[in-house]
């Protein structure tokens, strides 16, 4: 593994039975150490660096932390995806299932243009469920999807065969106990 | 006003009578256009650039999308202070009013360390409310704030009256109507 991949690695909180029992969670600890949260930052956008990315979607609110930054170092303009009721203008929803549950998403009906080139950011890829409902919502408004990019990929979740035929790139596989 | 100043201003989109009757509420267009909101966080990052910030946090939720690339920007860490239950490791909380009622802010108790000098990103200073717990919250944990950043402030709401002896920033202020 290259040296900034394992210290992003390192700095990887995994909190046993969260949200609900049998599932584990890898927080944000990583984000607040300057150089590998730059470093994940800039591998991310590196990805996706010719793919003519005009916009970058963080889905609420993790995706937003690395996001952000990620749009600006792409020079693309940065959308979020909100749960319900956040938004306050006029939206378009998507509902979807996720490992304990449903949920819905919501973006403001004016964030994608049908041109757009939109690339994908969250924190996690578990089940995939939010990141395909995020994909179909851009879909439906008239982007196209250059890509999905995550720091960590639960790989024994399988959430690569919500996103079958597009391009999903994460930093780090968690292969599964 | 300068030029990139304008192009932020021109994109935000005042909500009347939002979140609840009599208040406004500026929202996030803005951060959908690659270029202003770029300068933006550049803008806000100038302003602090020599306070030798080591942390940045951004305030759940559009202040992760300001604070996070205001971090990359100064080579400081980025730490999320988020609603309660959001957070799955060991917090510390603080309580506090704002304009339409009461809430709670809570940080995880090792993203501060006592030598951190800490600048708090949010996109609206309205009351104050918020920025004063967060500013409690780190100084808390032994930090100290090198100062506080917004995008907008709504002068009428007079949140500097809580910021007091504070170093405050925003980049663009509505007087009021």
């Amino acid at each position: 593994m290259p040296a900034d991949l394992g210290a992003i690695s390192d700095l990887i909180r995994v909190i046993p039975d969260y949200p609900i029992d049998e599932v584990s969670f890898g927080t944000s600890r990583r984000c607040s150490a300057a150089r590998p949260g730059s470093a994940a930052v800039t591998m991310l956008a590196d990805r996706f660096r010719d793919h003519g990315v005009t916009r970058v979607i963080g889905v609420e609110a993790r995706g937003f932390i690395i996001g952000a930054p990620v749009a600006v170092e792409l020079g693309a303009g940065f959308v979020p995806i909100r749960k319900p009721g956040k938004l306050p203008w006029a939206v378009a929803r998507e509902e979807y299932t996720l490992e304990y549950g449903t949920d819905k998403l919501e973006i403001h009906r004016d964030a994608i243009h049908p041109d757009e080139c939109v690339l994908v950011i969250d924190d996690v890829l578990a089940t995939g469920g939010t990141a395909a409902a995020t994909a179909r919502l851009v879909e439906a408004l008239g982007g196209s999807i250059a890509g999905l990019g995550f720091i960590l990929e639960l790989g024994e979740l399988n959430g690569r065969s919500k996103l079958e035929g597009r391009h999903v790139e994460s930093l780090i596989t968690y292969a599964g106990s």
